[in-house]
C-alpha cells in the first residue's frame, strides 16, 4: 500500500514588474509568483502530484507557510484512499474548525487547500494517463456531485439539481469530446492591454491578436479616464469593428464610480466590464449592472468561495462568471461554481494569465464544455504569453482557440529548472537583485 | 526623532480545549490563540504596542508568521509620524497591491494588517495616557473620519455622512462619558451555554448569571434539534421569564436548514439568532430574517471587511451587528464600521470572549456610545469569564456590566510570564504534551 510521504512547499517568484507585464489600475508592479506545493508518496511509479497557488509577489511567502502547514493532513495516509474520495478530503481541510476560523473559506488558508486538492488532482490524473479534463470528464455524475461540498447552497443548488444538470449533459460527452480534441476551446487575449504599455505597443498587439484569429481582446481601465478613452479609440482602430473588446477595471472604482466612467466607456461597445468594483460587493455590481445595461458585468477571479459565486448568480450581479484555478479550494469548489453557472444559466469565462493559470483552468473550462453546460456559446478562456516557457506541459493556443491538453495531470508542473532558478530569495534570479 | 525598531510576532496558545470551554456547533473543541504582536520603539519611554489576532488552535503559526511579515511596513519609521497618521497607515497597508492580492482585505492578511494597526493604538493610547475608548472619543470628528477607508463605502457612506454624524454626537460627549464612567456599559454572558456543558452545569451558570446582574445571556444551539430543545427549556427555566436568552448556530444551517429550525425554536423567544449560516451569505441571512420575523437575525464576528458589512445593512439582513476586535484591520475598519451601522439605525453588540477579545472589544463599544451612536440601547457586549486573568489590563465586569477601563492602551497586551508559559509548542504548557 503507498502512502504520502512528503508535501514540499516552494516560494517562486519571476521578476515581471521589470516590464510592466501584468501592470493594471489595482496592480501597477506585481512580480508573478507561485506558492508551489509537490506531494510525493512511496510508489514505485515515481509520481508526484503539483499544484500551486498564484499571487503577485510580496505574501508568496506567507502562502507558501500556509501549504506547508497542511502537511500534517496528507502525510503518511494510504494514496489510493485519498485520491479515490477527494471529495470528503476536500471537505475535511475545509471544514476543520480551528483552520477554518483563519476565513472561514477565504484567504490565504483557503487558497493553500485548494493548491493541495489540486495538487491530488495532478495526481489522481497522472495516475490515470488522463488530462484533468478527460477524467473529470469521464466520472460518473454521481461521482462529480459528490465532489461538491453543499454547504451553504442548497438554496440554490442541491445534490438532485446537480445530478439532473449533469445527466442531462452526459449522452452527448462523447460527441463533444470529439469536436473539443478537433477545434479546442476559444479563448481571448489580455496581452495587448496591460495599462503599462504605450499607444503604439497596445496598437501592435491588438493587430497581432486579430491577426492570430483572437475574437476578443481586454484592456485594463480605470487608472485615468482621458487615458482609457484614448486607448480604447486606438484599440478599436487596430481591431477594426468586428472583434470584442472586453475592459477590466481591476475593481478600482466605488459603485457610483463605476457607473459615471460606464458612461464614457460604453461608446466603445465594451464586450464586458470587469471587477468594476470590490469583489466582494455582490449588492453593488447588481446596481452597476442594471445602470450600464446592455453592458454585460463580469467578476469572480478573487470571488473567494462558491457561497460568493451562490450569491452573485442570485442577485442577478452579473453576466460573465470567471473562475480562477488557484483562489478557492481547487478543483473541487469549481466544479461546484461550474454547476452553479449552469443552473443559473450565466457563461463561465475563467481568469488565467498570471503564471501556470492558462495551463490549469482550460481543463476546467473543457470539462464544462464536454460534461457540465454543453456549450462553448459566448465562452472564452483567457490568454496571456507569459511564462508558458516555465510549465512542462504549456497552454498551447492556435488560432485563438486553446488546444485540448492530451498530457496526463493538470499541466501545473513546472520545469524543475525554473523552480530552482526562480526560488525566493535564494535563487539565481533573485540572490543578486 | 524616535523609531520603530521592531515587531515581534509570537504564537501563544492556550488549551481550552481539555475543558470544552467554547465548544459550539462548528467549534467542537478551540485552543485559544492568539497570533500576538508587540512593537518597539528607540524612544526612551519603554512604551510598546500590543496587539494581537484572535484564532482557535491549528492555523495560528501561520497567522504568525504573516503578522510578521508586516515587520518592512513598520520597522525604521517615524514613531510620531506613523502614530499620528493611523488612518493613512492603515490604508498603506490595506492598499498594498501584491499583499492585496491574498484577500483582497479578507483572511490571514487582512487579520494580520488589524493586530499591527491595533497594537499601534495601544502605543499611541499609552503615550497619551488615555485608555483607547477615550482617546478616540475626544479625537475631533474630521480625526475620525480620516481613519476610515471609504473605499466601496461611498454609496451607502460618505466622508460628508460621517462627518455629520459624529458632529452630531458631539455636544453630548462629556455628559456620556460621566455616564459611562458611573455606570460601565451593558454586558451578557456566553458562560452558561457552551455546548460541550450538561444541563446540570448549564442550569447551574445561568442562575448564576442572572444572580450576577445580566440582562441576557446566550446559548449555543445547531448540533442536534432534540438538545436544543431540551437545553433552551433548561435555560428558560433557571433564568426566570424577563432574562434575555440569545443563541448562537456558529453557522451551522443552511438557509432552509435555519428557518425550520428556527420554526422549532422560536417558541423559547430567542432574543437573537446569530449567525444562522455561512457569515458571507448576505442574501441568505436577508431570507431567513424575512421569515423568522420577530426573531431578530445577528452577525458580524465573521464579517470580514467593511463591505460586507455595508451589505448586510443596504440588504435589511441583519438585526444586530457584532463587530469583532481583531477579525478586520484594526480600530480604523471597525470605525468604519460602527459609522455604518449608525448610518443605518441598527445596533451593535461586539462579539468577546476567546482570548483578549472582552478586553479589547469594549473600548470600542464605549467610543460608539460616547461618539458615534450616543446610546447604549438595545447593546450589549458579549462576556465569558475566560482567561482574563492573562492580561495586564482585564476586563471587569459588575452587575452585569462592564466597568470603563482607564489604564492608557487598548488592554490586548498580555503579562509577559502568560505569554512565556503559553508560547506554542516550546513554552512549558505545551512542551509536555
Amino acid at each position: 500500500m503507498a502512502r504520502f510521504v512528503s508535501l514540499e512547499s516552494i516560494d517562486v517568484r519571476f521578476p515581471t514588474s521589470q516590464h510592466l507585464d501584468g501592470s493594471d489600475a489595482m496592480n501597477p508592479e506585481p512580480d508573478y509568483s507561485a506558492a508551489y506545493v509537490v506531494v510525493r508518496t512511496d510508489a514505485d511509479d515515481g509520481l508526484e502530484g503539483h499544484g500551486f497557488t498564484f499571487t503577485t509577489g510580496r505574501g508568496n511567502d506567507v502562502q507558501t507557510v500556509a501549504s506547508a502547514a497542511l502537511a500534517p493532513w496528507l502525510v503518511g495516509r494510504d494514496v489510493d484512499d485519498v485520491l479515490s474520495h477527494l471529495g470528503p478530503f476536500g471537505r475535511e481541510l475545509t471544514h476543520d474548525p480551528q483552520l477554518r476560523w483563519l476565513g472561514p473559506e477565504k484567504g490565504v488558508v483557503h487558497m493553500a487547500c485548494g493548491a493541495l486538492i489540486n495538487a491530488l488532482w495532478d495526481l489522481r490524473a497522472k495516475r490515470a494517463g488522463l488530462p484533468l479534463w478527460q477524467l473529470l470528464s469521464g466520472l460518473e455524475p454521481e461521482e462529480i456531485v459528490d465532489l461538491v461540498d453543499f454547504r451553504y447552497l442548497t438554496d440554490a443548488l442541491t445534490p438532485a439539481d446537480a445530478l439532473a444538470l449533469l445527466r442531462g449533459a452526459a449522452p452527448d460527452r462523447a460527441e463533444r469530446q470529439r469536436v473539443l480534441l478537433e477545434r479546442g476551446y476559444p479563448a481571448y487575449t489580455t496581452t495587448p492591454g496591460w495599462l503599462g504599455y504605450d499607444d503604439a505597443k497596445l496598437a501592435r498587439l491588438a493587430r497581432e491578436a486579430v491577426a492570430d484569429g483572437f475574437p476578443l481582446i481586454k484592456l485594463k481601465v480605470g487608472a485615468s479616464l482621458d487615458d482609457d478613452l484614448r486607448r480604447l479609440a486606438v484599440a478599436r482602430d487596430a481591431v477594426g469593428p468586428s472583434v470584442g473588446i472586453a475592459i477590466d477595471a481591476n475593481q478600482r472604482w466605488d459603485v457610483d464610480e463605476a457607473t459615471a466612467w460606464m458612461a464614457r466607456l460604453s461608446e466603445f461597445d465594451p464586450y464586458w466590464i470587469e471587477e468594476p468594483t470590490s469583489p466582494d460587493d455582490i449588492l453593488g455590481h447588481a446596481v452597476i449592472r442594471a445602470k450600464i445595461a446592455p453592458v454585460r458585468v463580469a467578476t469572480g477571479e478573487h470571488a473567494h468561495s462558491r457561497v460568493m459565486v451562490k450569491q452573485f448568480l442570485q442577485a442577478g450581479a452579473v453576466d460573465v462568471i470567471q473562475i480562477d484555478a488557484s483562489r478557492v479550494a481547487g478543483v473541487n469548489e469549481n466544479v461546484a461554481i461550474l454547476l452553479l453557472a449552469a443552473k443559473f444559466g450565466i457563461p463561465v469565462c475563467p481568469h488565467a494569465g498570471g503564471v501556470g493559470l492558462c495551463e490549469v483552468v482550460r481543463h476546467l473550462a473543457m470539462f464544462d464544455f464536454v460534461a457540465v453546460s454543453g456549450t462553448m456559446d459566448d465562452r472564452f478562456v483567457e490568454y496571456v504569453d507569459h511564462l508558458h516557457e516555465h510549465f512542462v506541459d504549456p497552454a498551447v493556443v492556435v488560432g485563438g482557440r486553446y488546444l485540448a491538453p492530451t498530457a496526463p495531470g493538470t499541466s501545473a508542473e513546472m520545469r524543475r529548472q525554473s523552480v530552482l532558478d526562480h526560488r525566493f530569495p535564494d535563487g539565481p534570479v533573485w540572490r543578486d537583485r
